[in-house]
This record gives C-alpha cells, structure tokens and sequence, in this order.
C-alpha cells in the first residue's frame, strides 16, 4: 500500500515540475519516468534482510547481549537501521544436517538477502558428548546442499568457520583437531564456491592469544568453552558488522 | 527390439488366424487388438526388478554366498528366474543418511519395482566406532524422506529392521538397546507409512534362541558379530524371498 | 576405655550380686564369668558398620530422601539403630577404578563390617557421554582387585548390580546391552568369590515391568533415567535392609 | 650366584698368585682386596637393562624394522652392546592402567636399570573408537602412581610424550587436541618428579613439519597414522639411543 502511495506522490510532483517549466510531455511518457523512479527508490529503500542460520549460538545471539541484538544497536548508532533487518533462525543443538531438513521452512520461505550460515560445533562436539557427531565428509556433502538449494534462490551467502570448543590457545582443547579440521571444510567450500568466509575461529583464536595469557579454557569469549559470553557476542557482532556494512 | 518382434510375429499369427477365418477387418482394427495383446503378455512377461539398499551387508550380499546370490539360484531353482531379476545397491559404511544422499542416482534412475530398505547397524555401530552414528530422532526423519521419494514414485517399498551386532541372545551385547530402539522406529515407520515390515532382527534372535546354546557373540549367523556367514546369507535369503514370491 | 569401663561396672554388679547371695566363688571364676558376659553384651551392643562405596546415586543416597536416610529411618522403626551404622562413601562420576583408587581412604580406613560395592552405572555411561567408560575386562580386573584388597581386610562385601539408564522394560534403552553385560560380569564376580550379591538392576527391572505400562524411560523410579527419584530409593532401601537385616 | 662363583674363583686366583710371590698376607686383607676387585669387574661386565614399558607401538618394535631391533643395531655398530640389554614389554591396546595392574610383573620383576614409559595413544584414541579412553585426571593418577612405585625400586625413568594420531602438521587431525593435552599432562609429571622427559611427540611434529609439504596424514612417520613405519622407528631408535648413550 505504502509503495503505492509513494509512487503516486512522487507522480503527481514530477507532473507539477513538468508542468512548471511548460513542457508539453505526453502523459504516458510522464508515468513511465515515474515507475521508473520509484523503482530506484524502492529498491534503496528496501530494507536487507540478513539471516544467521545456525545452532544455539545463534539462538543465544537473540537474547540481551547476543550478537543479533549487539547488531541491531550497531545498525541503529550507524543510523542504518532502516537499510536492515536482522532474522535469527538458530536452534540449539543443531548439526549441519539438521540445517539441510530445515532450510526450505526457515531460510527460503524468508526471502532473505543474505544469509550466514554458523554450524559445525555441534558437529564435532557431539561426536564425543553423544556418539552422533558428523562424519567429515557427509558435512562437506551436506553443507554443499545448502549452499547449491540457498545460491539456487539468489541468496548471498557468508560461511562462518565455528568458533570454539574450548579457548586454550596451544591447541590442546580435547576437540581442536577436529575444529580445526571443519573449519578446512568450510574454508575450502567458501572458495570453491566462490562464497566469502568469515573465519571466526581465527578471529577468536587471535583474541584469545591476546587476551588469554593463563591458557584458561573458558571465561574469556565463552561462558562454558563453547557458547559466548558478552564479549564473544560482540567479537562476533563487531566481525559479521563489517561484512554486512559493505553490503547496505 | 525383441518386445517389437513378439509384437510383430503375434500381429502376424492373428493376421492369419483372422484371414482362415475369412473375416474381414480393416488393418487398424487387427494392429489395434494386437498391440493390446502385446502389452498384456508383455507385462506379464516383464521381469519384476527387486532392488536391495543398504550397507555392507548388502554389498556382501553379491558375493558367492551373498543373500542377493542365493536369492539369484533360489528363483531359478523354482523356475522363476525369468519373472525376476535382483539388483543390489549396497556401500559399506552406510547409514540412512547416505541411502538418502545417493537414492535418486542408486534408486530412482533404476526404475525398480520392490525396494528393501535395509539399513541402519553403522547407524548405531558408529556412535561406539567413530562417534558419528545417528541421533534416533534424524534416523526418523531421513528414513520418513527416503520412504516419501521412493513411495511417490510408486516403488513398493519393504522395510528391514537391522540385523544384530553381536549374537548374544540375553540382550547383553553392547549395543542391543539402540539395535531394539532403532528397529521399533523402523516398525513404527513402516505402520505409520502402511508398508510392509520385514523383522530381519526378530528373525536372526529367533534362529540364535535356538541355535546358540553358548550365548556367543558371533559365528552362528554371524562371522564377526555383523557381517553374515553363510548361514546368515541364507536366512536373508529366505526371509525376503517370502516376501518376493507373493509379489512376483 | 568405654568398654573396659562397662566391664568392670559389671564385674561389681555381679560380684555384688554374688556376695549378696552369699554364693563363695574365687575370684577367677567370677572374672571368668564377667568377661564370658561382657564379651556377649559387647558384641550385642557393638553397631555393625556398613558402608556405601559408590558413585553420585550413593552420594545422593544421603539426601532428604535418599535410600541411606531411608535405610536409617528403617533401622529407628525396627528398634535396631543401637545396632547398626551406615556410612555413605559416595562420589558422584565414579567408575570402578575411582573406588580402586580410593578404597584405602575412604573403605579400609573406615573399619566397616560391611560394604555394599555400588558401581557400574558411569563404568557404561561414559563410554557415551565422555568416550571413557571402562573396557568390560578392565572394569572386571579392578573390581576384582577391590574384592581381594576388602576381603583380606575380613569386610563383607555386598555386590551390586547397577540399576538403571533408562527405565523402559524391552531392552530398548541405549545402554541396557552393556548395562546387562556389566551385570552379568558383577553376578560372575560374586559366584566366584563367594559373595552375596544384590541384584538391584534385576528388582529394578521387576518393579518397572508391573508399574511402567507406557515403557517410559524415566519417572517411574529415577528421575532423570539413571538417578533415583524417593520410589528409587525406597527400592534400593528395601532391598539392602533385607541384607542387612540378616546381619546385625 | 654365578656373582658368588665368579668371586670365589677369583679369590682362589688370586690367593695362588699371592703364595707364588711368597708374600705373607692375612686371609682377610686378600679377601678384601678380592671382594673390591670382584665389585669392580662385576660393574663394568654389568649390561644396563633398558626396559621399554608400552603399547602395540612397543611391541611392533621388536619386529625387524622396530625401534628396539635398531637400537640393538646402534649398539652393536658403536661398540657398546656389551654394555647394554633391551628388554621390550608392550602390548597392543594398553593404556596407562594397564601398564599400572602389569608393572609388577612385566617391570619391578625385570629388575631393568632404566624403564622407559612410552604410554598415551590409546588413552586418547580409545575415547573415539571404543569410548573407553581415559580420562585426563585419571590418565594423571594412574600415571603417577606408576612413577611411585618404579621410582621407590630405583629404577631410573624416562617419560615419552605419545607420538601422534595422524601426520598433517597444522593441528587439524582429529585427536591433535587431547594429544597436546596428555603430552603436557607427561610433561608436568617429569617436571614434577624430576624425571627426563623424551618429547616423541615434538620430535614426530618437528620431522614432519620438515618432510610432510603436503600435509598427509599418514605414510611419512607412520604406515596408518599411528603405527611407526622403518622411519618412524629410526626416529625413535635415535631419539631414545641419545638418552641411553649418556647413561651406560
């Protein structure tokens, strides 16, 4: 409706310039122009949906101090809050596959513009908390799909390498190999693909190594070794900002 | 080429009938009825094309003493061989999963009329093995997937609860809990779905019941508590061929 | 000092007793008879110790409603807790080997009379949650290291089975295989031992087979598939008092 | 009692010689004289016992190609295999427990001078393939109460960081984390019992950071990413031969 009216608006102004300056225009040429320009304007209207598909960590990433929220303060202070709109669709516990099942309901039927996609803790994680983790190779598979379903609908896509299980920055946290490993996977579909990545394990690790002297292995960006705490949310809302800022 | 040559020697040998009989009929009529003719003792000619989906016990099951070999000489020894032909499609390591990634090109693309779907011993093997088995729940969905693709293709489809891992009869093998509850979800799936059920697991404790006085964990149907011997072969074997010859 | 005390109390009580009766005895066979008495009294007044050696199910076993709070309210209702005595030595994670490592401090230290060796539930549980539960043969060598350690220590020991993870009655719970297998290796200990065992895994089994119709997997006498709910505990309760009752 | 005999004969030597000189000396000065002789001759004709205490690792280096069968090598080509005995007590699958309930009889037994602990990669790789690794803390004490009890013989130790599971050298094979874990774990445990440490695990990373460009798993130090191949047990060969050279 509101485009309607904005489009008429902006009609009926153009008609009174032309009619100013006493050219004689036919009207159908007048109209023309007009639809032409308020598609323009429409379309720099138009708000950037930005989806973050992904498990718990992107489900915390909607409460007080989580990225999503973080984000949505940034954009406002950035007097860009009306160029974006900012749609969590994570679910705890989720794996790669778990995506896959759901990314028809909860990413296509959206109509995003962008979307990233933040998955793989769980992936390895559960491998040893559950016996249900994963295989590397049905991940690239999986992961793959998406990518092909998502790309297929003229989404922008952006990979995120998972952040961390365990903060140790000597690599001896119990599931670094295997992170370290996934991560290779997504790297390595981002550039197949030709997709960007944003490798937040390597920005995370990089933090720690500043800021984690002690070798602990929680409490410097995670609560528990895995899900952020508020300055996790921020690292991660201060990295996916500046790939979104580009974008707008 | 060999259905139009039946097809031509049969409008021939009618043609011949119509005209000792003196009967006149225009061309068309004869070709018409003959092409009936043709298609009726052409379907009941066609062979049925029975595909087996699975693991590496169906990979196995094409070997010398394979259940897919012995099916093979049980038709022929009942003189069914030309009403059936077997086509395995089994890869070792697989899990429901990956009969879901690969059933278009391994199922579909063949045109089978029966498909046994018997999968799921690496679901549960592999949480001990390499900790990526199948989270109950995904086991469901994927198999609901497979089961909605193939059915809607008009595949009749038979479902197999999984063998064993381990032959122990006192349900003291490691992983009898999750054998027991990812075959009760393929029987509620096969309830749910209205398609046959075919206990393999109910099979194989019944025949080790009687069988395996000593209560060992492999070498009655088993050569090493999930591959099948011989005599393993041969229970499947007989199992599915109940279920083959109703059908055939 | 207390009983040497008593001793001599009584010894001036009989001997009263015996002067008053003017009964002439030499004083050896009154001292005789005194200490003959004072042994008897001693060993009826004397509390048998028993201790729980187990994981957090015993740790918790001290609870409210815990089945050693229970087993003392028991003991008061019978009239027999001038008799008995119950020590819990529980430590929530424990697998067979924590106990080894720990049976000099925390059991023979102790000086009990009796120990009730509760233990196997983390032994198979860990396999699953954490990749450490112990190998059946490790878990039978260091139970059997416990038995000759206590036992030349002249404790009586009471095995028991481990209860429950997951309460449905088919053997449909994930870990009832190794759970029935560990069992199995407890039931083999004792018979080879000569000790008495307590098989709380099979009442355990007996009471969700009358009460858990729905074939739950929890509520009925754990709360949360392994730890015990007051039901649970009152089981457990119950079935060690019969035990100890025979005793004290 | 050969130690007695050789004594004895030497004492007798010794005595005939002293008569031939006609040198009058009281039995007791001679017998001295031969006991501080017999020492001697008994101390540098002792082989030292080297006694290699492990896994499959250490059993397979008894094979021809294996690290024990080199270092027999080394010491014959340098002239020292009268100075030194390997002795190799390894078996396949164990872990630090199972060195612990063997070391009475497969070390303290031996009476070796030095033992080397060469211990870990199934403690880690078990977690994965049978889930029953063990447990860091565990992995520590059980550690440690080893260490006592060889120590309190005085038996000389050397402390081996577990080598590797898989060769890529960017810290992405699965285990890499807990690998590095249970290494320091071995570190601190010689730091804090004064005890050499052998970095195998530093030496393997370091060998493959310089031969491995392509980042293989497997096949430059190990024929299936645990297992040494010939070159994998050279580099053990020298790594331990540096350490033993100073010692004998």
């Amino acid at each position: 409706m509101s485009r309607i009216f904005k489009a008429f608006s902006q009609f009926t102004l153009i008609f009174h310039i032309f009619k100013l300056n006493k050219i004689k225009l036919s009207m159908i040429k007048i109209l023309s122009i007009v639809i032409a320009l308020s598609f323009v304007s429409n379309m720099s209207m138009k708000k950037k949906k930005i989806l973050f598909f992904g498990d718990s960590i992107t489900r915390n990433g909607e409460l007080e101090d989580g990225y999503i929220t973080q984000l949505n303060k940034i954009a406002q202070l950035e007097g860009m809050s009306e160029k974006v709109e900012f749609v969590g669709k994570g679910i705890g516990g989720n794996k790669v596959y778990d995506l896959y099942l759901r990314m028809q309901e909860d990413v296509i039927a959206q109509n995003p513009d962008i979307v990233f996609i933040y998955i793989g803790v769980n992936d390895v994680w559960h491998k040893q908390s559950y016996g249900t983790g994963t295989d590397a190779d049905k991940f690239e598979k999986f992961y793959q799909a998406i990518i092909d379903s998502l790309q297929s609908k003229n989404i922008e896509l952006i990979l995120c390498t998972p952040g961390v299980i365990g903060e140790k920055t000597d690599f001896s946290n119990s599931l670094d190999g295997d992170m370290n490993q996934y991560s290779k996977i997504i790297d390595d579909l981002a550039l197949k693909n030709g997709i960007v990545l944003c490798n937040l394990r390597g920005e995370m690790l990089k933090y720690n190594q500043a800021n984690n002297p002690e070798n602990l292995e929680k409490g410097i960006l995670t609560k528990d070794r895995v899900h952020l705490n508020e300055m996790g949310n921020t690292l991660v809302a201060n990295t996916f900002w500046k790939i979104i800022k580009e974008r707008i």
